[in-house]
């Protein structure tokens, strides 16, 4: 496969062979047992761990050719590879592990008045294909957790990565003929040609889903030209809402983490919301934070007029596009509003649909929080910088995703697999 | 809307006006009490009851234009209605408001290491638009079972349906009315222009999910333009696998009741396979009641010997297309294989990951069959057509999904639904 697509052969033909590659070796691995996973898996991290340096040597390689390519200082760093970053991946690989499989978990098996047994199995997905940027540890990540959940897939990561990219995939495959599975179980595209990206998605006959990894620009790219579904992340325009029963001690911890824990991931807070009967409370002192930890705030007319009197300085007023604006920067929104029937119309018209918190010490409200707002995560009194896999316990995760059918929020091994009906019966016909 | 739409106006902004009206529903419907779902189903039911004589009078319209318009028989069957089918769509209703309403549901939710506790709730989808073709008791049936799951609709019938349609909608508005829910919770498509099933896939603002039912073409041709997802049911070619270590008695009742017992529907056995060391015990019988009752058998040259040799007349030679056909009609193809390592290989390579199942006495063997082929389905001693979903206990379907994401096999409320995230927490922070 390497050598095939080391040469400047018709894309098509390269990414439909890998496709048949990975078809095939998809019927092994939804077949592995969960030990052989493991073992592969922990070859896998040794391997990375016994090569540390061949793959520094690699990532080197990437970082000055990026450099040379003018690349800005953010783009180099989340290209570059330490000993620290390679050992997290190592254990990333280790954890991995150590999760419970998946694939071939039966529930609900139970007798139908027919006689037959009835249940679901979970099953692997088949063949994912994972398009990703500059991040070498995707591939580690990625490789590991379509492994366990076994899926075959195809990574497909930067060009400005590949080097690195390739050091790491050749522990993988390492650890996946440690293990006696097959190689092709997890391939690498190491062709920079961009065409890859657009034959791959379309490929529905070999892959069975995509799963991009990046800028928003790579994702709306991807969603619009695939004919294969994707699981697939969009905007992350999260909304804390104060309720005016709030306890205004927590309603102003939260919203001063879900803001300022870190500014640029998908859960951090875009909009704070405030009830018009709490916010001459609590809004002076969240004003005064951000102000402090210099996050910019654009303000509704009234939640303006209210910073301005408890002497905030820096409160500008917000336009209409402001509220349908993902900043994944120190700037918020803010607004005054009634209550929770405001707050959940604004949200619903101006929402992403992914993480959104109420703080409030009433149970009736929090009820309807939760089940109203239509978003993959829905909090009570909990930070929205906690929509995580790892926080939710799923230990790894492949991302996080916003559509609806199917997985929704953090995807771990689960949103790798569906489930399948199985029936058994003892001769029985339908009547 | 129905004004909107009997102007011959521009579609585009007529299918966007219901589009609009599907989502602000669909909001309201999300948090609609179980109570007033059932009550709804109920007045409809009610109300097919009494309005009988209107429905039959509108279907008689249809059925004269249709004959009139040159269908033939089969399509003039689907589209005539009479006072059972009515009451048995009135019954449908009701045993819909009875099933459990899957909405609001929480599942595993449990405290994390944080002090978090996470769980997933189960919510609508959102609007679903169903396009089915020429049956009207589509219009009761989808309407209802979106309606329990608190999805909002917007139903494409056949246009030679449309005043049965129309006769049976306005039940169900009658039932939305008489449980104060919006009466645009579904709404009917009622101009015939065919470009509507063109807007309505492309409407990912306001449409969540599309459920095709009706032939391949129609299902292929929305598959292909869908931008919203699909909910789909492609070929049904569905294998009886006999083991050589299965009950010869069981495997010819099975066989031919996967066979005979209906001849046009999806989970019909298309493919007889037949372990080498029992076929010449088992194809001999089920090659007599196949001639008995008329169906073409299409064979491979072993089998076709072996059934020769028995003295059963009319056994063709199989092409390999045969294989690869789905029937929906008195015709089977037969081939004898190895073993179960040839049967399962024979049915990734050749079947439609449809229904499938193994004929075996052997624990061993049946777990590998279950866990190894990939198909919605997959069954142990029981007949393929057992696979549905009032046999699988989801009271109703409103199809039956061979996609691999989100529902697979039958769907009922369920696959209408999806899990949110949920998270309580009081006051918990992200470190």
């Amino acid at each position: 496969m390497p050598n095939e697509l080391n040469a400047p052969a018709d894309v098509h033909a390269v990414v439909h062979a890998m496709g048949a590659a990975a078809r095939a070796a998809s019927r092994e691995l939804a077949r592995a047992p969960t030990a052989a996973k493991n073992r592969a898996l922990e070859a896998a991290a040794e391997a990375l761990v016994d090569r540390e340096k061949t793959i520094l040597a690699a990532n080197a390689r990437d970082v000055k050719a990026a450099r040379s390519e003018g690349h800005d200082d953010a783009f180099i760093d989340r290209l570059t590879l330490t000993g620290k970053a390679i050992g997290a991946m190592a254990e990333g690989l280790r954890e991995i592990a150590k999760l419970p499989d998946p694939v071939g978990e039966v529930a609900n098996l139970a007798y139908r008045p027919s006689g037959i047994q009835v249940g679901r199995m979970r099953v692997p997905l088949g063949v994912i294909a994972i398009i990703y940027e500059s991040r070498p540890n995707v591939t580690a990540d990625a490789g590991g957790l379509c492994l366990k959940s076994g899926n075959a897939c195809i990574l497909r990561g930067g060009s400005e990565a590949l080097n690195s990219n390739q050091a790491i995939a050749a522990c993988l495959a390492h650890g996946l003929k440690a293990a006696g599975l097959p190689e092709s179980a997890i391939q690498l595209v190491d062709t920079p040609d961009r065409a890859v990206v657009g034959e791959l998605v379309v490929l529905e006959q070999f892959i069975d889903a995509i799963v991009p990894r990046g800028g928003k620009g790579l994702i709306e790219r991807i969603a619009k030209e695939a004919r294969v579904p994707v699981i697939k992340h969009l905007d992350g325009i999260c909304h804390v809402y104060i309720d005016d029963r709030a306890d205004a001690a927590k309603a102003v911890a939260i919203a001063d983490n879900a803001k300022t824990q870190r500014y640029g991931t998908c859960n951090t807070m875009e909009t704070l919301l405030v009830a018009q009967a709490i916010a001459p409370k609590v809004l002076p002192e969240i004003g005064r934070i951000f102000a402090q930890k210099k996050v910019e705030m654009r303000c509704c007319p009234e939640s303006r007029e209210i910073l301005r009197k408890a002497g905030v300085k820096g409160a500008k007023a917000a336009t209409e596009e402001d509220f349908r604006t993902e900043y994944l920067a120190p700037v918020v929104s803010i607004k005054m509003l009634p209550g929770i029937d405001e707050a959940i119309a604004h949200i619903a018209e101006y929402g992403s649909q992914h993480t959104d918190a109420i703080v409030t010490e009433d149970l009736a409200r929090a009820q309807r929080f939760l089940r109203e707002v239509d978003s993959s995560s829905v909090m009570v009194n909990a930070s929205t910088r906690l929509a995580d896999g790892y926080e939710y316990g799923l230990g790894a995760e492949i991302g996080i995703s916003t559509n609806k059918l199917h997985a929704r929020g953090p995807v771990g091994l689960e949103g790798l697999t569906s489930q399948k009906w199985i029936v058994l019966g003892d001769g029985h016909l339908r009547h």
